[in-house]
């Protein structure tokens, strides 16, 4: 399945670890990273499912490829700014959480405007995010979630 | 100036009392309404504004400028769905949330990505939401976060 | 009714002539014009319609309603760059191309896409635009287009 | 490289023969082809390319992945309806346009507003699309065009 993966722009070394480990985990079950393809822990979380043999998708504000990390395998870009927090949380058929600031705020909303189940590992207080220890809890949870709905 | 005024499209009737006050304030005080043109909140605050001989501005998900609620002085359809969203924040100088669901957090998010003040009345409990026990508190602190920033 | 008029953003002057008058007979028969809200045929014929009294919509490529011509009565920022062309032609319950290029081409095919009736003046030869002769004749052409389909 | 390859939804068999050979050809050549995702061209061009062991990318007006035809690799749900012309133009590194009524013609208009280099067969006669006889004739063409631009 594609699971969207969302949080800050710009994180210390010790949430990039984090960020990194869920995409290795999330690729090693067989699964797509889609994120907003750009530094922090888009970078991060597309560095670890790649190097693992993954697919990453970054779907991108700017309209140049050219912008998405050296560790997204699809770059898709868009053009819309903002807007398109909405189309990387579509893509995914459930979302996990990592810190994040305003745009990531933004993302949750539209994930649980769209339904998709949301982890969270140590990002906004919001209801409708479960709150995960790990990155391998958070993957376990969105299968459960996903498998749950079908 | 304007405000985007944003919350729940299906609203118990003393919240409704609350959006079209707030809609009434702002069209007294000069200001446009900005809104997801639809009904609940959107419906009332426009109804207040326009009510007040206000301009209400409703920046639809849907591709017809029908579907907006009979208060909207000038209907903007758009057919992007949830990413409209985007649009309604970046088209106000300033934010007032009122109640809400998970678009209105998507709107939070993304208003305070942009860089706007927003005030909330019985909303998210957001870092950077500003609570207000009224709307006529909401209208002067966004008058005064906006005098502020020019 | 509505009108989305559509047309290069550097013109000569008797282009932007043609442009200006076609805003005052819009805005003299009552109808409101859309545009991209930026120069050249946008500026002109938004000058027309708003010396003449008329309501002009600017729906902006860029997230700066201040990026608007000076013309624009409600100025939409989008931030959706080219994306906005879509909305442009969405938001008029007709169009009218003048001159124009590659852009404007972008909004003939959606005008046509989404259905509406499409007079031209000096501009593509388009299977489904109609060419005009004169302003007059443009905006009587889309009169009658748009009534002959309600 | 990547190449944008629109046309009609629905069109006759020798049409889509055409775009099955030309899918088939972009692959050979070791090129990803981007489409709207859906029937028609879309489809034929898709199923030319992934049969061929190609990547397919689709992206879709609405915001449901299934929607994609059953040759896409790789879907992307937008939900922006024609607004997603857009992204489709702005994926490729050039486009190659085959057949293709309103929507395509806003395509064309998009990928030249963007700088791309468009090929054509059989379809708008429009200034800036360069006809081909062959689906090895337009990537041909389209090779050349972009690495001249490099």
């Amino acid at each position: 399945m594609r699971v969207s993966v969302i949080g800050g722009s710009s994180v210390p070394p010790e949430t990039a670890a984090v960020a990194e480990a869920l995409g290795e985990r999330l690729a090693n079950r067989g699964h797509t990273v889609v994120c907003g393809g750009l530094g922090g822990v888009m970078e991060a979380v597309c560095r670890g499912a790649a190097d693992a043999g993954g697919e990453t998708i970054g779907i991108l504000p700017t309209d140049r490829r050219a912008d998405a990390n050296p560790h997204v395998t699809v770059p898709i870009a868009t053009g819309l700014g903002h807007a398109r927090n909405a189309l990387v949380v579509l893509n995914g058929d459930a979302a996990i959480a990592v810190d994040g600031s305003h745009g990531t705020l933004s993302e949750i909303g539209m994930a649980l405007a769209h339904g998709r189940a949301v982890a969270g590992i140590d990002t906004h207080d919001i209801e409708g995010v479960d709150a995960m220890a790990s990155p391998a809890d958070a993957v376990d949870y969105v299968e459960r979630e996903v498998e749950a709905t079908r």
